[in-house]
Parts: structure tokens; C-alpha cells; sequence
């Protein structure tokens, strides 16, 4: 079944690249989504995150139901009014970070891998979860009803079922049964989403699974074929980047040729590349931005995992760019010197230029990756930025 | 004697508007000289300072001695190619934070009238300071040649002489005593200055003398006579506004008319309109920018002190801009909720756009201010201003 608001333009081989249509525009795909966890891509605003060339950013569904609330910005006039942001819109399911609390940080710093926890989790069952607020210690409770009505407060243009974002160390049989009622969650929120749901709002199912390749397969099956507009691919991912390259590959063929995928939390350089190959539409990560924020930069290295640590002292006396020819405002005004006396200092002015140059460096790639298929060459291009040729 | 560095071009009663001449291009006066303290305008990278329509900065000699040091930025190109900054750049001459390390904090949050203290300074004597440095408590030293050639180093277009900046709590005598030690000091300044000093930076002696009239007076006479390129006002300025404009009148009575007048650490709206009324020429301050990173934006509201903090709960919901028809971005893209919620949430992008609006108020000032006095109608532009009526 062909859809309207998803359109293949062109292909080589797995990748594809096309256009996903929301109530806001246009989404070229494959796509970045940068993180605007908790309304704003952290030390930027809205006008500068588009004329980076981003189509679409992410919003946090849990951090803003938490602080401001999605009342209150409903009141404001939905997110997009709210943050100045007059393109398309994804919220998470709020699943991840529901589950993630009991180690700690909430924080967009968490890191995907740590899986869920006990901590201020108040029990997980049937109707959702009940958890304790970060904020004020409140007991809250969130489930797939909550989640839907808190994305459709929230007016984003891609609403993510809720899930249960099981992490890597439980055994087979609980991922089984996590996975079970994640499926059934998906349920009750095609159900409310299709009574209550904003005008336009696209609805994306969860496919879990673990690291189990049978169950993975089955979450594909049993998501794609729910009445719903694209699929995204979540929970653990494993423990390596094999692990997850399986997991991604697992998850595709079992997924409907026709829905735009989006693969969620994944960033680094290398597993874009492997996942749009795998045919994967749309990646969000905090990745560019956390590591903007802490002094490093990113960079067309293979070898040091595209990462630059300006912080280290070896650039302390350096008069060059982090990137010659790069056209961020970094590298057009400053040194890595500056920069790394910047980040040392810690200076607010180190961590917004670094992330400019790291958002510059995720659109240049995504941009000329997008080429690369339309020019049947997909192959070719990233063998070349896994030689550190590109972006 | 007429000076070519400094021409006054129009007058309005004691107001005058001019043009100072340095090697980095040339500053329109009166002028409100940001803060880049430490080599940055907090949370603005330089080209936007340059397109804020600032000409000058201020960075402070204290800090930049400390970290990286003034040897790192010369080996650096200096500190215009350091922080990416073209235009002119005026140096303070160390003494004020120097002095202000026994009471804590000497980031630029230090507030003026706190004075000097005992703390981390070793010893004060006719040499200069000793203190422990408050990076590693190191035992430092800076006296006058220690100041003047870290500015040589640094490379400002201007170069303030080593002062002391004498506190309000002091004595008439302990005041006094400084005071002639500044004088001797500059002395020093001078003759370090006439030999070693880059070509084309100008030397601007300090007036100190406390709340006392007769010292302020024998110092701004002593100062006049100095071969010096101008004069700035600094030391304990009063214990409140009305003592300080006393203080600022007695100094520039007694100033050579000649001379470009910068008065030291101040920067509140009415105090700016008294000061140019008197004749001053360049304000430094920390205030627009730190009010900014702590939520508060500067607004044209003579009864709130022009100042609206944008944290109270009477903004949550507001969804008009700081100001209206104000050209900053806080302004153009973004409501006070939101600027609300960035400032109680604690984002960076917050801190960032109050900053921005701030310093455009700023900038917006002065030039009213300048064209007000080109058209020989500052008094009623000043009050104007104290009615609300601009900025």
C-alpha cells in the first residue's frame, strides 16, 4: 500500500532516500533529528537550528511533561509556538526516559545503553507506569493514553507509540513479555490517537524485541502491520555496534517496504552509515549536541571515531580550524586554540560553537548522503567517509 | 592642546559626542564599552558583538594574566586574533580585581562596592600586590610594569595604567595614601609604556580619591597632567548614585577638556544619562550581561530600574516579546513564557537571548543617545528616557 505522506524518491541499494510529509512540511530523509529534548536544541534557538538546514527536531515528551507541563504549553499555543519552531516536530513515547530513571539522570545526557531501572520507578504494570518526578518527587504516572495525550497537547507532527524500553541485561523471557504489552500499548494508542489526535499528527509504533532476532522479527511483523504511519526501532540495540547492525538488519526485513522507519538514539557516524544502507529513514541522538557541550567536535576521522577532544592539551596552541572549509561559525571566526581555552574556561560561548559545528558537520553529512543515493553512488560515498573523505 | 586620537564633534550642554581614533578602527563616542572579560562576551562569539554595532570591548587584564595567560595570547597573535575580534579593545588595568580577591568571587560578578580586601592578597606595598591566584593558589605578583606589560602583550587598543582600587569602607587617609601610590604608580606606567608599549596603543590614567572632593579634584589634576592619552574615573564611587554623580561631577571638573573620560564599572540606564551629561565619553559594565545570564532583561521602565526579570511567575504565561518591535532575536522569534521557562529550567539558550536583547538595548541607547546630542537635544532625550519613552 503506497502511502501519501511517505514517498520513495530514490534508491541504491537498501538506502533509499525520499520525503515525509507532515502537518509542518517536509522531512528529506534520510534525516538527522537533532534533540530539542526539552524545547530548545540546548544553546541555540529555533531560527538558527533551521538555517542549519534541519527539517525536524525532537521533542521530549517526558522532560515536558514534566517541566512546563503539556498543559501549559498547549496554552502557549503548542510546542511549536512555544519554542519559535516552524517545521515538522517528532516527540519521543516518553518510554525511554520513564525507564531509564531509576539510574539516576534523566538528562538528555543518558546514556541509551544504561537501560531501565528500579530507582524512582514505582511499579510498571498493565496501565503504565508510576514513577517518582525528578522535579518535586511526586508520584506521576505515565501510560500509553497519557503519552498520546501529552503528544497531542504538545501538537508534534509524529507522535511515538508508548513502549517499554527494555535494556540490554534482562533475560529472553522478560523481553518477551515486555515486548508483548508494548504491543499491546501500541493498541490503546492507535486507539486514542485515532479519537483524539491533533488534525494531521502521524503515528509511529515501536518495534522491541531485545537483541533476539525471532522476537525482533515478530515486534516488526506485529507493528507493521498496525494502522500506523511509520515505524521506529527501539530498546537495547545490544552491547557492540555488531550487535546493533543485527538488530537494525533483523528489524528491516520484517518491516513494510512502504513506512518510513526511524531509528531511535542512534548517531555515530559509522551506524548512520550502516543503518541507512540497512535502509533506515530517520536517526535521532543526542550525541552531536552532548559532545558539543563538553569540548569535542566532530570531525571526518575514521580513526579517532570522528571525535576531536579540543579539550586535550595538544590543541591548546593550535591556530588552525577544527575543520578547514567548514562554513560553521567556529570554524569561519576561530581557532582550536580559542576553542580549547573555551571549553577549559568553560566558557558558554565553547559549548554553542561547538555544537553549531557539530549539528554544520551531522547536516553536511546527511545532506551529501541524501546525494549520494539520488546519484545511485550510496555505496561508494560511504566507503569514502569510513576513509574520512566526507562530510 | 587638541588631541588627534579624540575629536568631540557635537555638544549638547556638558554632553559631547566624538570619535576616538585607535589602531583597531575608530570607537563613536559616548559608548558602551560589553564585557569580554575573559576573552569572550559570555554566551556571544565575537562576530555577533560586531553586529550588535559594538566597536569596542573590554577585556579584563586580571583574568586573562591568570588564564591563559598573557604569553599564551601573544604567542597567539594577540587577543583580537585570540577571541576573533577586529575592532578596538580596551584593557583594564588588573588593580580592580586584583584588589577585590579578599572577598571571594572575582569573576565579573564581583560587584563594584564591595571594595578591596585582605583574603587572598599577600601584601600590598609600593612594589605592587602579591596574591595567591585563585586557579591554584599560586603566590602571583602584578604591580605596574607587571600590568602594563601584560596589556603590552595582550595587545589592546587602549591600555588602562595600575591602580588601586581604593573601597568605600576605607578611610580618609588610608584613601589618600592610595591614592598618591596610584599616582606613582602611573608615573611608572608611563615610563614602562613610552618604551616598551605596541605601536599605536593609547594609555588612559585612573583618577581614584574616593567620596572626597579635594582628593578627587588633586587627582583628576594630577592625572590631566600625566602624558597620558585619557582619563578614566574609577575607585569606590559613592554608596549610592547620588554620591557617585558627585563624584563623577568633582572628577571631570577638574579633567582637561581635551581628553577622551571613561567612567570605570558603570552601566545602569540613569546613571549612563547623568554621566554623559556630565561629559563622559565610554561606560564599561557587567551588568547588561550578567543580568542576562541570570534572567533578566533590560526594558524601558524607568520605575522598575529598567529592568523586568523575566523568572517571575507573572510572565509564565505571557506570550508577548520582551519589548515589542525590539530588532534582538529574544524579541523577533520568542515570547516571555518561553523565555520563562528557558530561564527556570536553567537553558543555556536562555541566558544566550537575554544576553542578546540586552546588549541591543544597550546598543540602541547609545545611538539615540549620540544622534541626540549630534542634534543638540539631549536633555530632552534624557528625559525622555527617564520617562519610559526609550529606548
Amino acid at each position: 500500500m503506497a502511502r501519501e505522506d511517505f514517498q520513495v524518491h530514490a534508491r541504491a541499494g537498501g538506502a533509499r532516500a525520499g520525503v515525509l510529509r507532515t502537518a509542518h512540511g517536509e522531512v528529506r530523509t534520510p534525516a538527522f533529528v537533532p534533540l530539542a529534548s526539552s524545547g530548545t536544541v540546548k544553546a541555540l534557538d529555533a531560527p538558527e537550528v533551521e538555517q542549519l538546514g534541519y527539517d525536524i527536531v525532537l521533542g521530549n515528551t517526558f522532560h515536558l511533561f514534566i517541566q512546563p507541563g503539556h498543559e501549559h504549553i498547549a496554552r502557549m499555543g503548542g510546542l511549536h509556538e512555544f519554542m519559535g519552531w516552524r517545521r515538522p516536530i517528532v516527540t519521543d513515547s516518553g518510554g525511554f526516559q520513564v525507564f531509564s530513571m531509576g539510574h539516576g539522570s534523566v538528562a538528555d545526557e543518558l546514556k541509551r545503553s544504561r537501560g531501565a531501572g528500579e530507582g524512582r520507578v514505582v511499579s510498571i504494570d498493565e496501565e503504565g507506569v508510576r514513577f517518582r518526578s525528578y522535579l518535586d518527587g511526586a508520584e506521576r504516572f505515565m501510560g500509553p493514553e497519557t503519552s498520546m495525550e501529552v503528544q497531542a497537547a504538545l501538537g508534534s507532527d509524529v507522535a511515538l507509540a508508548f513502549d517499554e524500553c527494555t535494556p540490554y541485561h534482562v533475560d529472553r523471557d522478560y523481553t518477551q513479555r515486555s515486548m508483548e504489552r508494548t504491543h499491546r500499548w501500541l493498541d490503546r494508542c492507535v486507539a486514542w490517537h485515532g479519537e483524539h489526535a491533533p488534525e494531521g499528527q502521524l503515528l509511529f509504533g515501536i518495534v522491541q524485541g531485545g537483541v533476539h532476532e525471532d522476537l525482533r522479527r515478530e515486534s516488526a511483523e506485529r507493528v507493521g502491520a498496525a494502522p500506523v504511519d511509520g515505524i521506529a526501532i527501539g530498546g537495547s540495540l545490544g552491547q557492540d555496534k555488531g550487535q546493533m547492525r543485527q538488530v537494525v538488519e533483523w528489524s528491516v526485513a520484517a518491516l513494510p517496504e512502504e513506512s518510513p522507519r526511524h531509528l531511535l538514539g542512534v548517531g555515530d557516524v559509522d551506524d548512520i552509515l550502516h543503518a541507512v544502507g540497512a535502509g533506515i529513514d530517520l536517526f535521532d541522538c543526542a550525541t552531536p549536541t552532548r559532545l558539543g557541550r563538553h569540548g569535542t567536535a566532530l570531525v571526518a576521522d575514521p580513526a579517532g571515531r570522528w571525535r576531536l577532544d579540543l579539550a586535550k592539551p595538544a590543541e591548546r596552541e593550535s591556530r588552525e580550524p577544527i575543520a578547514a572549509g567548514c562554513p560553521c561559525p567556529a570554524c569561519r571566526g576561530h581557532t582550536r586554540g580559542y576553542l580549547h581555552y573555551l571549553v577549559r574556561a568553560k566558557e558558554l560561548t565553547g559549548a554553542r560553537l561547538i555544537t553549531l559545528h557539530n549539528l554544520t558537520f551531522m547536516a553536511l553529512l546527511m545532506e551529501q548522503l541524501r546525494e549520494a543515493i539520488a546519484q545511485n553512488r550510496y555505496g561508494e560515498f560511504a566507503e569514502g567517509v569510513m576513509r574520512g573523505e566526507n562530510p
